[in-house]
């Protein structure tokens, strides 16, 4: 079973400091929803978020959303070999259960985000996705992997054909990618670092290689 | 090469059969344009397009999105290897220099598409996207490729390691994905027939599939 976690994710309510920007109170009145439940995005809130700590990379929920989309779709996936776990830059982590039709519109998906951060789970009874608060390091541990990799521009350069043939030779290997669009990791994570390519590439892009490559082994 | 067909995709222009329909005219308003310029999504437009032949899987700009954003942001597209084209329902083909990047936000996408679909190429000098009256074999034929692939749920199958493998000893294979959400193309595609899975897969993961299986042999 392949773990994979988006980890560092910028996927987040809306913070209190930013609350009363224009440009999150009139966001939020077009949605019909108020300011302090709506997901933090970086294409309508950019004026408010600047003035946030690592304003340039935060309101991403695009990020988390394509990878989902792709890691639920994959044949890894529909064959019972992977998990997929969120981590958010808030030390969240979000449950997915593999049989999750994760909404294919953008704004459904964001719509879903919201009620998950404010109920805790969706849909209340099957609980398809659920939030805890936990960190990265905890996630690992309680994953119990007997090898865990980071994917990191710096990391140990890797061909994914070879690195899929490693986690196929693992029971429960984790895998974490960074889910924010640029940069490093803000707390150094645990795991081996490995580089799949000599550039940067985006997050989904990584899940696919590595969901991919871990497949040819497998299947 | 690959050249990689995005084929029957459901991106179109609300058609004029349905252009007074309230949910058409409310979504434009709310939006702040003409019924015509809007793309038709399934997503808000449900009421009017059942109304259409086909009702039941038109208005999908999101397969398109989730696939340009895998394929241009792929390692095989940064090496220089992959071609991606958009061919629609209507018979236009989109052509999209490989160094586009694809607006991440799903909004901001489908404004660009209609900015496309009204200005036939964007932006106006780079012309990274163009659009053109154009058949699904009339594009094949002008790929001139050495060999053409249907991915098909009926297809022969094949393992997509060993597709990758047929595709890497091809100068210019060129592959066809259905750009809608289930069932079959409504005309019959040129090429072989090959399913990689016995079970439908999304678009969008077949895309990933056959991209970094090329890639595994090329790189």
């Amino acid at each position: 079973m392949l773990h994979l976690v988006i980890a560092e994710a910028e996927l987040e309510l809306v913070p209190k400091a930013i609350l009363d920007h224009p440009a999150i109170v009139n966001h939020a009145r077009r949605r019909g929803k108020r300011p302090d439940e709506i997901l933090l995005d970086g294409t309508y809130h950019h004026a408010a978020i600047k003035k946030l700590p690592d304003g340039e990379r935060r309101g991403r929920p695009d990020i988390v959303h394509v990878c989902l989309l792709n890691a639920l779709e994959s044949i890894a996936n529909k064959e019972g070999l992977l998990r997929v776990y969120v981590h958010t830059r808030n030390d969240e982590v979000i449950y997915i259960k593999p049989e999750t039709r994760i909404p294919r519109n953008y704004n459904r998906f964001v719509g879903l985000m919201e009620s998950l951060f404010k109920n805790r789970a969706v849909p209340r009874d099957l609980e398809l996705l659920r939030i805890e608060e936990k960190s990265l390091e905890e996630l690992v541990e309680e994953l119990n992997p007997d090898g865990v990799f980071v994917m990191h521009e710096n990391g140990e350069p890797a061909k994914p054909s070879e690195f899929g043939k490693t986690l196929s030779e693992l029971r429960e290997p984790t895998v974490i990618v960074g889910g924010f669009p640029h940069g490093d990791f803000r707390a150094e994570p645990p795991g081996k670092k490995i580089s799949l390519y000599n550039a940067p590439l985006m997050a989904w892009t990584v899940v696919n290689e590595v969901i991919i490559s871990f497949e040819h082994w497998i299947l």
